[in-house]
């Protein structure tokens, strides 16, 4: 084989131990957060039917960025892009049996073809939360507390990022209101979707264009420009549908989330997003983007074939979560899982000292021990020891067998003293508290 | 969408999230397990550039096992089927740079597109776990150690399973002493691989066809037929090859590993292994079969371009080990990981009861605790609590609000008590510990 086959497949990665512990760490911090809401974890295969990514106006994206095959019976398979399509299956397939609200969360592995770029790879992995029956903004509500919590829980302040809600059906009722037809609201709801990505002057254009009026452009424009959600009584004729996410920006600001805030040009890109969306930017000049959203989907249970149920939920990748912990300097220092390293001059079997014996005694008082088995130079051993993160090392010479006093060498400060095993366990027992 | 669509891949397992728990449960042994000896994790992308597998005689399983497909840049790749051929690619790629021996494990995702029998689907998850850079049979001594541990942990019994050890080198010796050459070597052991799946006759005359003398078979015959490594002193000349084997199955006696059995027809499929194989047998008559193995590939780093590392590995599957539990009852009661569901016949916001207040008192204090927010009758409530596996339910009505004293239903015992929330912090953290 050739050396390029040492490399992963491109825009995948490797995670070799220590990027694994990286990871074992973010996972377990969404958990804890999670699980303290009351979710649960569930899980779904890696390949799909294809045909769950075919709704309205999908065709594309499937045929153009994702793993799409066929398998040997010929059906066309899809490596999953997003979780949403699977979890409404699987809640689809359940309907009747289910008890709710349904709180579920996941850690899937998706895959999309894409080029790559900053924070995004053709493979990563994605937190899913969504509850499944709840129709009131308590859902939206308990979503931005979580992402709240996840972010405290890394230690990032809340002036480090922000989380911009709109809703869909306040931005319908203002497009009605301007008096655009239905087809009408759908193009300028994608138009709006692509303003931060063009001029202003292209924007007012192309939207002048599409309502073929200045009056109606004027009122859409002035919609845009708002910066707080109270400023649309001054100019909005009918005010339910701002009320709702009026409730949940004062109710989140009421649990101390103070870096909510009205983004009326917030679309998400997705179809079917049905009414309150929210997306967390990151406000690090290094990495100002949108890190990840969610929002109201109620119709996609009901799209296979079930009644529909009510549904909120977000989703947010691991690889832009990295960034943002990277450029605000908050990964922690991770410990290794090995607690001791035990090493000798000898190899097992030779004058009397049994290696295996002085693991399995610490093994015993479920202390993770690694044995080193060569016999070579002292030296050697103690290097490849402090490489793994090893945090201990017990030296098991011939005096120490003799003495059943054994040197243990903290490898965190340097220091070697004598102890009996049963001090060593509670040594390696008290260092984990630190 | 039509029905059909409500199921997954045909083969391949959704994970609700009962499902789930057990997965993540057994996922937790495991892992307890390996790093109690000194393993650290890794993992790697479940697409591999098809290359990887493409050894010597193995364009016949990646045509008809695999799913392999071309990417939209015309790279052949393949969703990974084992993670040996990976984890090879990962330590030669760092060859240099990693501390000896490296002990790594991975609980990888799998693939092969194969006929659905018991213990088999296409998807599955299997332990591995491999040692690299250590040349004593102390390798493989400790996976037996660790497979011991595995089954010690759910509780299973040495009697239930047996672990069947050969040594490829000495099969090699035999064959040699009989009088075969290399290409009637490799034949043989091929032969003998399939040997348990012909009758004696049908086997005894492939023998013969193979060796071209009954005398050779006879010998052949004879090593095949020993039950105990110790019986080969009587019948064969060079002893050398024997002596690993033997040790390594006095010193597992040594330490209680009493179930370790010499089986002299014991190949395992893949090519790579070279030297010590083990398998690992279900003796429970509704599932006596292979469950899953290992042994000594010393080579397969260096078909990367490296320096060759000696290593031991093994590879356990979730599926099989799944079935082993079940058949030997063994499969525990798991907890849902909700502890407190917060109901009321109110939503929140009326009659100045506040549910997120609730919940977050609790969370502060690391309870996991669900809120309903349906705002429905109570019973139902109750139920869709129960359903859900949730540990306890706290009853937030008006007159709980108004006393601080909120109903705490225990879902075991049916028992309700009025308490403060402080009071039901601390109960519902002693339960844990039961």
């Amino acid at each position: 084989m050739s050396k390029q086959n040492l490399q992963p497949y491109k825009g995948a990665r490797d995670f070799y131990p220590e990027d694994k512990a990286f990871q074992k760490w973010m996972f377990g911090v969404w958990r804890d957060v999670v699980e303290r809401y009351g979710y649960v974890e569930y899980d779904a295969p890696i390949l799909e039917p294809t045909d769950i990514y075919l709704m309205k106006g999908s065709q594309e994206i499937v045929d153009e960025q994702t793993y799409t095959f066929e398998d040997r019976g010929g059906r066309s398979v899809t490596i999953r892009t997003e979780m949403t399509p699977t979890v409404s299956r699987m809640i689809a397939g359940r309907r009747q049996e289910l008890a709710y609200p349904a709180r579920w969360y996941s850690i899937p592995n998706l895959w999309r073809y894409e080029r790559m770029q900053r924070g995004r790879l053709r493979e990563f992995w994605q937190l899913n939360v969504d509850v499944f029956g709840l129709v009131g903004i308590e859902a939206e509500l308990e979503m931005l507390q979580i992402v709240d919590d996840i972010f405290s829980a890394v230690k990032a302040k809340r002036s480090m990022y922000e989380i911009r809600v709109n809703s869909r059906v306040l931005v319908n009722t203002v497009l009605q209101q301007a008096g655009l037809r239905d087809e009408e609201c759908a193009s300028a709801i994608r138009l709006i979707d692509k303003m931060q990505k063009m001029s202003a002057a292209d924007f007012a254009a192309k939207l002048d264009d599409l309502t073929g009026s200045k009056e109606k452009s004027k009122q859409i424009v002035e919609f845009l420009a708002a910066k707080d959600v109270t400023e649309l009584d001054l100019f909005l004729t009918k005010l339910e549908s701002a009320s709702a996410l009026k409730e949940l920006i004062a109710r989140a600001k009421q649990l101390g989330i103070r870096n909510v805030v009205f983004a009326p040009d917030l679309m998400r890109g997705f179809d079917y997003y049905t009414d309150i969306v929210f997306e967390v930017f990151d406000k690090n000049p290094e990495n100002n983007r949108s890190m990840f959203g969610g929002g109201r989907y109620d119709g996609l249970v009901g799209q296979f074939g079930a009644e529909p149920v009510p549904t909120v939920g977000f989703g947010m990748g691991d690889v832009t979560f990295q960034n943002f912990l990277e450029v605000h300097k908050l990964v922690p220092e991770l410990k290794s899982s090995v607690e001791v390293t035990v090493i000798s001059p000898l190899t097992t079997g030779q004058e009397g000292i049994d290696l295996v014996a002085i693991a399995r005694e610490l093994r015993e008082e479920d202390v993770n021990v690694a044995v080193d088995y060569t016999g070579r130079k002292f030296d050697k051993q103690i290097k490849a020891a402090d490489k793994a993160g090893s945090r201990y090392v017990l030296i098991a010479g011939e005096d120490e067998a003799k003495s059943e006093q054994y040197t243990l060498k903290d490898m965190k400060t340097g220091k070697e003293e004598k102890h009996s095993l049963s001090r060593i366990i509670s040594i390696v027992k008290d260092a984990r508290k630190k």
